[in-house]
């Protein structure tokens, strides 16, 4: 594989803020947008991380993401918020509207919020985890352009639309779930097709609906939306629960989407003129309505500790809760420098040298 | 297979609630009961249905689960709600707390609930269900005795936990996701263990951890807890995202249990005195809170018509959303009257007998 590079956190965090301000986001969104990103990768999730950042930066110039854009409160009462992002970046608008949850949730003891007319907001478990520190149970979803297929179907009608969601924890890391809908995503079709892989069943449907085998066929299919796409999380048909994760999927789009009067499915996708205008959902719910905080706390800790030691399948080496493994990357990495690969860095260098910036790892 | 009768809804709902009286449960509770129950069968989820009809009275009768149990409020906040069933059946502290979480949503805007120390509280999907009429979206969860196991794994340390979500639709019927967050339920084992049939890989681990084969060893292996159990959906190892599945569960016992300060995981079970005490969860969002409810309705129709339209995958007949089907069945089985097979009907005649009351069949 590619050979790794680690660069400091901060320095990679400052080289991207920077390069978001020539591309013309305000000093503060470019800030909050390079520390999503750069904690994408700290915790161990390449795919929404730095190596995004030339895709974005062209967005924002060509104005298909607008650098400018105002977000709007459409309705707002104790309990929610609805906010048009007016097709600004995902990551100001999502992490403001999140803060404003959390506010609400401070006062009232729950709160949502959906926003629409948005552009990808990274990682979802960041917005997520901003409620942990507040003893607040913490959700965040987004639908993206329309990859996944419906079982029994052989035409794409839904995002990979992740959904996030934790809890904190007493003395351990806190619980983040925080995953697609989907089987898998595209990118992992896009790995499978450079090793020259076939696909294991249970990723992907071919145009005429059933499994499919070629990646390459699978994402050029897509691509011309001559059909065929991703399959929900539970695979091929409804054997191994394959409607549970469509299920899961159009869930997330009616929170995201259609509480926010916004498209779903077929209907979000890029054009030459926008990016995808996509929707997302945030919740914060404050413990402390329900039970004593520290009590609730120290439960978890009782019960992520018994998951961890879950006596090891035959040849396994560790059970996991989720959120464990990132918030272990995230420690490492923050110490050793975020890892970078040939790729992205290379990527990086050519935004340097196009704002005049001093690269990251000079 | 079995033979299937069909019985009169109100038949068997009076003689489902007659029985629940004579076992000790106030008229009230038992018509709340019987109802769930036999919406279960209408809406063709036999296994949550009438055939439980003994296990229920049984556990009534020895106090397993106790039928004058009156639940207390442990925490109240306008939009929220702690409560302790004190080992009472699950349908009526349900049912009623669910009503409580639509007023707080109705005056608030949202609102949620947990409930501890009760018993199994049928579909999910019932009370997640109350909240349509009132314009809203509705959640439920439970957490169940321990059967499934933890990616890498090889011992049971989280239940089947189902979750429901729906949203009303305006002139198409609502979407009603309600899935267990296994792979598969142990029903479905037992019913291949009665065919002679395989596992498919996917659906369980054996004792060692590895993919099971033989449903049979499983059901035993899980019984005397020897290890082995249901794999989370997305199935064995985190190839197919079984860890999503597991996170999932997981979530379900946090909301459930976690936020009631109530036993998760192995440390719910039944012993020969008392059921195993579950934890529910309840959630209710006013669409108005958002946006325009009609407008929200209309959009869901359009949605979900789209979905049902999707070009369908070769050999196949037709497209669902989650709900679609199980609410044609009830439309259905109302007319035709509640399928019951031969086994369900013997046990609900031993119960007519034992409590002298008239067959529904009679």
């Amino acid at each position: 594989m590619d050979e790794l590079h680690r660069i400091p956190r901060h320095l990679l965090e400052n080289f991207c803020a920077a390069a978001f301000e020539r591309a013309g986001l305000s000093a503060e969104d470019s800030l909050l947008s390079a520390r999503i990103l750069v904690t994408a990768d700290a915790r161990g999730i390449p795919s929404h991380g730095v190596g995004r950042m030339m895709r974005y930066i062209r967005g924002l110039e060509s104005r298909q993401m607008l650098p400018d854009a105002v977000p709007r409160i459409l309705f707002e009462s104790p309990v929610s918020l609805t906010v048009d992002a007016n097709g600004g970046m995902g990551f100001p608008v999502s992490q403001r509207t999140m803060r404003k949850v959390i506010e609400k949730a401070q006062n009232v003891g729950m709160a949502c919020a959906c926003v629409r007319n948005s552009n990808h907001f990274g990682i979802a478990g960041y917005y997520a985890m901003m409620a942990l520190k507040h003893d607040m149970i913490g959700v965040a979803m987004t639908n993206t352009a329309a990859l996944g297929v419906p079982t029994f179907a052989r035409q794409v009608m839904f995002g990979t639309n992740p959904l996030a969601f934790c809890a904190p924890a007493d003395k351990l890391r806190p619980f983040v779930l925080d995953m697609a809908t989907t089987a898998v995503t595209r990118g992992k079709l896009e790995v499978y097709d450079r090793l020259g892989k076939s696909l294991p069943d249970g990723w992907a449907v071919d145009a005429t609906g059933q499994p499919a085998e070629n990646p390459a066929v699978v994402l050029e299919d897509m691509l011309a939306r001559r059909g065929g796409g991703l399959l929900p999380l539970g695979g091929f048909g409804d054997r191994y629960g394959g409607h549970k994760g469509y299920g899961l999927a159009v869930m997330v789009d009616i929170l995201c989407a259609l509480l926010a009067g916004a498209p779903t499915g077929p209907k979000v996708f890029d054009t030459p003129e926008t990016s995808a205008r996509v929707s997302h959902f945030f919740a914060a719910i404050r413990i402390a309505s329900f039970t004593d905080p520290r009590q609730f706390k120290r439960e978890m800790d009782e019960m992520l500790e018994r998951l961890r030691n879950t006596p090891l399948a035959n040849s396994q080496t560790r059970v996991f809760y989720a959120g464990e493994k990132e918030a272990e990357a995230d420690e490492q990495n923050t110490q050793l420098g975020i890892p970078v690969d040939e790729q992205t860095l290379n990527s990086l260098q050519k935004i340097a040298i196009k704002y005049q910036l001093k690269e990251p790892l000079a």
